[in-house]
């Protein structure tokens, strides 16, 4: 049987017919059998699994997905918040097709162009405090390495994070979760959560924003004396905590955990998976922390997502000249067998590339500022429903109360509902707890905003009268 | 600057120029810039960083790399011990072009025909103790998520491994792994280790594999109790423990865990991220434990590498009827934005098929009896450094010795220095502490084993002369 085998290595085939809006080959059959494979086989994250049914996508492009019975969806999930360049950008494709004919896999001791050069953008993009990248498969694995390098570098063990966050869902990412995800499993140790800023639902009795600032910073130093500061490695923050809520830090509040952080000589780690790559409308949210952005840079920025849109799995940790010279010695503990795969790395390289050529950071900075931002705070003063409106460049929460006077969330069943209009209306929504986030990709136009925005206001509408 | 954005998605543009065996457009110059761009912006793994100087790879096809001077290398490490389908399988990577070209990425919670055509491959090639599967992105989350379903399932916290064993670098998994690199890492709690068989280098004082199969039960048994039946959830093993040396099993051992697990209420993690898919001549390494693989079923498999030869990132677990079941009403808490990613997923189905259609399991069965199982105890017998051949398949390890009384593992040094004399002959070798590992592709041929034979026959005479 031997001689059955594929050695001799032909050209690849051509890629498939490209996708065109016609969709001529959509076959609803393979739409059902997708169906009845993944609820035979497929388990699926954060689920009870009995009761899904999940909803099958057959391509996407752009700000669009759809589904076998060609029905076109709005795609203002961006899926999991990753799809920054919108789908199937052809010069990100292209670039995985021409790799995987090349080098798809390489060891990660041995060193391959791709990898250098989208180490090269990452470390230009973050800027001057950044000098190497460690890559990863994901955002939990990049926090694991993160916070190894802290720990190794400060040879402290904690890690101060905060309830309001997701970092990740391997032992110490999870741990250093602050939602209910971290709750079953907590099985590490040397994780401390503080409450950070977030003046809608404050923890610090907080009337206005410079107080919330500065009631947050006073509470993670106290907490920093009380732990004891040589113990502390690392604070670990999502820039703009996302899943939380679009939790936009206050002004000053970023600049001040820099300040404490080189009081104590604590490690601050940006978890930027969700909030880099331009979903806030800079590379980094840190970047528009302030107007001295030099006053608010991280040692350590964890990425993945946006840095090419969940094309191939991939993250990382920009580091910087110091922690990255403090293993030019001394063996960094911690690796894994696709650390800077080639087919990963080339779809980083020419997203980055598009976006830069493109100017798709900067469309996203736009859009909040003169579409999305606007919209949604002139939907909230049409629905008392929405508490408030909170974000910046594509990256939007609309915080949703029973009352506006107590800010009271609403329930599971009113979320339920106005992900179905919404999806009736051929928007594909993200939902977290009592919020609707609206994050569609960095590419979005004014156009696709205004559809959406209606389809919003009807759903709003039919739930309240519903 | 948003009419510079590419939302009109013309088709995608076409692959590569095919790979072929001229490799006329190969340019040296871009392999210095590939090593330039690497030792400035690239964080290595398992490594101090100032003294590395990684091969460049410029392009790879079967069991062959070769470098921007056009120089080709046998690939007798299958890189990390992971491209069992050989490098640049052309349906492999035809399959990648097509999904990347359709649907690259999803949010986990839709479905997708790719991720439920690749669960319904694995849950058959691991037959009838399996349901469904979970989808990561590499090994280390598979483990983390394997020993989630094991706590939440049993209510129990505390996890079983061994000393020799490597299971990845996140929280849990790099307090599972054994070696070296545990120790750095160990940030979580509730594991314990234990030492398992292995005659050579025996912690049992054991003479035959019997005693030593025997004897590793019994400590894995009595160390259960005494650390307490009712807190041990899960017991972790490699079936075939591989960075650690090789450890092929004594016959009954992976019966005799499956006995204890049944006789404790323990949940077994099969780790089979090196040893699946092909590595020892079988689709899962357990599968070849005994005349009689049903009764050596663990619970859970977690598996990476081999599933797609690692041409994108992606790994999983295979997951029992019962415990898939425990979660239809009950949420699982983990989770992850690529958790059935399409581009792998397409990867998967491509590689398992292609693997069963040409046989490539079977061949690496028939070359480990035939060919290099017969030609490394040949090379043992010529050469005193070689203390013992261990293996199957195309999964071997050379155990070196600077005395065979005695056993003592040959030094860094000299490991050194027949990596420099392989490299020299162009075989791309692993090494692992004292040992070589022999672990080319599932494809190899008997001529490549020969040519490699010979390399690793001169490379052993040098050494001992020099």
């Amino acid at each position: 049987m031997t001689d059955t085998l594929n050695r001799s290595h032909p050209a690849p085939a051509a890629p498939a017919a490209p996708v065109t809006a016609a969709h001529a080959a959509l076959d609803p059959a393979d739409g059902e059998r997708a169906y009845a494979l993944d609820r035979e086989f497929v388990f699926h994250s954060w689920s009870a699994q009995g009761a899904l049914k999940p909803f099958v996508v057959a391509g996407a492009a752009g700000c669009e997905v759809w589904n076998y019975d060609g029905e076109r969806y709005l795609d203002f999930s961006s899926q999991l918040v990753n799809t920054n360049i919108g789908h199937s950008h052809p010069t990100v494709v292209a670039a995985i097709q021409k790799q995987a004919a090349e080098l798809a896999t390489v060891a990660p001791s041995h060193a391959n162009l791709a990898r250098g050069e989208a180490a090269q953008r990452i470390v230009e993009k973050a800027g001057p405090g950044f000098a190497k990248v460690f890559f990863t498969n994901g955002g939990a694995d990049a926090i694991e390495n993160a916070i190894r390098m802290a720990r190794l570098t400060t040879r402290r063990h904690k890690v101060i994070s905060t309830y309001r966050s997701y970092h990740g869902n391997t032992g110490a990412a999870i741990a250093s979760t602050g939602d209910w995800r971290r709750i079953p499993n907590e099985y590490a140790f040397g994780h401390v959560h503080v409450f950070g800023p977030f003046l809608y639902r404050s923890e610090f009795h907080s009337e206005t924003a410079e107080q919330e600032c500065e009631r947050a910073l006073r509470s993670l130093e106290r907490t920093i004396q009380a732990e004891g500061a040589d113990t502390i490695a690392a604070i670990l923050l999502e820039s703009v905590p996302g899943t939380a809520g679009v939790l936009t830090p206050p002004v000053g509040y970023l600049e001040g955990v820099r300040e404490i952080c080189d009081r104590y000589g604590i490690v601050w780690i940006a978890d930027e998976v969700m909030a880099g790559f331009g979903r806030t409308g800079e590379w980094f949210a840190w970047q528009g922390a302030d107007i001295n952005p030099s006053r608010a840079t991280p040692d350590l920025i964890a990425f993945a997502k946006g840095v090419n849109s969940g094309y191939v799995p991939a993250g990382g940790v920009v580091i910087s000249p110091a922690i990255a010279a403090a293993f030019d010695e001394r063996v960094f503990p911690g690796g894994l067998t696709y650390s800077g795969h080639p087919l990963a790395m080339a779809s980083i390289v020419a997203a980055l590339d598009a976006m830069t050529e493109e100017g798709i950071v900067e469309n996203a900075k736009t859009i909040g500022e003169k579409h999305l931002g606007p919209g949604l705070r002139a939907l909230a003063e049409k629905h008392p429903m929405i508490g408030e409106v909170r974000g910046m460049g594509v990256f939007w929460a609309l915080d949703l109360v029973t009352d506006r006077g107590t800010r009271a969330p609403v329930g599971a069943d009113v979320i339920g509902r106005l992900k179905a209009e919404l999806m009736a209306r051929h928007v594909l929504p993200f939902a977290a707890d009592n919020r609707i986030h609206v994050v569609p990709p960095c590419i979005v136009t004014p156009a696709e905003v205004e559809r959406a925005l209606v389809a919003y206001d009807e759903a709003f509408t039919a739930v309240a009268a519903g």
